[in-house]
């Protein structure tokens, strides 16, 4: 069970690098080589994307799961006082999320003498009945913002690949939409596996976000550079 | 309490468009102006970046929310049918959820009665209590996706706007920092007011999120084209 849950965060944390990794640094790529006339600039702009992007959502992705541990252990401490110094309130808090569903008081009070005779079991109900607060895992965050951001960074080499390896920028373009169109139907398709939404629909989807974003990113930059 | 709960989905909408949309085009053109002689180009990178950043997390917000709702959906008929199905199987399913909480099952058994004389508070109750799913808000997908697009780009043309105005790109570059870093603070600030994490603390962060991928990427791109 544990080990899980761990293997479904880590998975998540992939999914979150590589979606945004294979599809803005494709689709800038893209954009730049409508309107200029050399890969130099287009690997130049796409490696300092995929250093920036990486970079803002690893440490953003760390932030924020610390945020979210900082806030389930400081609202631990307040239902920790709130039980034992505004008891009546929190016993009446327990009848009002079994009201919710239609559970009378009568028939509330049992669980609510069993939840007070042990307090820590009764704080943790508290935690994810009142507050739907789930414990977050410790440690999580340095893992979290690893995970993103090299994910992101291995999901930005394949579109930037081609234009490092071949010379001519409209061929380099061309292999470019080839090889991440196919490795966001892949990325897709095991994603709608793994989430239980259907591998065909997921594929599809990824690969539309990443050819709408392209596709306005190269116009975009015709419209500006209309000489290349 | 409606009003409360969608303007919450909004800020927090607002909040992940702007934080990249700062973050990302400000890092991008900085690294290339750290490497390019005009700024013709980091506008060009920076503009198509903020097209495709904004469609890529846009679209993906809309499917991730488009997702959640199906989900919900889904499972929830799954319970309805259980329920009725397979109620033994449920009603167990109650007690454990109970015996996590140190709760016995003599205890739980008025609770189940009451849920049994109304399924369709039963089902929410396993929604909830069993699943740790809530239900996602109507039509958010279309407006989710719309908000966190425009912040993107809200946030992208701040970084952009000197380099548009001012000739010299050294100026821009440095003009850019200023209100980049500036807007970052503030939007840092209003976001651990409203999250309740500390102002200061917060703005203290976004800062050092913008700064740290900027710095990367100027590094990186100077490292790339020594000479300019």
């Amino acid at each position: 069970m544990e080990g899980h849950f761990e293997s479904t965060a880590a998975v998540r944390d992939i999914v979150i690098g590589l979606s945004d990794g294979l599809t803005v640094p494709f689709a800038l790529a893209a954009g730049l080589s409508g309107a200029l006339a050399s890969s130099r600039i287009v690997v130049l702009a796409g490696l300092a994307e995929i250093a920036a992007g990486s970079i803002a959502m690893g440490l953003g992705g760390y932030l924020a799961a610390r945020g979210d541990s900082e806030h389930y252990a400081a609202e631990k401490r307040r239902e920790e006082l709130e039980i034992v110094e505004r008891t009546r309130d929190e016993e009446e808090e327990i009848y009002e999320i079994f009201q919710k569903y239609s559970v009378p008081r009568s028939n509330a009070a049992p669980v609510l003498e069993a939840l007070k005779q042990n307090p820590s079991a009764w704080v943790d109900f508290m935690m994810r009945f009142e507050l739907g607060l789930e414990e977050p895992e410790p440690n999580r965050a340095h893992r979290s913002a690893l995970t993103i951001a090299l994910a992101y960074v291995a999901g930005g080499m394949i579109p930037l690949a081609p234009y490092m390896l071949v010379v001519d920028i409209k061929q380099a373009l061309l292999l470019s939409i080839i090889i991440t169109l196919m490795a966001l139907a892949i990325f897709g398709a095991i994603k709608g596996k793994i989430v239980g939404t259907g591998w065909l629909r997921n594929a599809i989807q990824t690969v539309l976000i990443g050819g709408v974003a392209a596709g306005a990113a190269y116009l975009l930059a015709r419209l500006l550079e209309p000489h290349a």
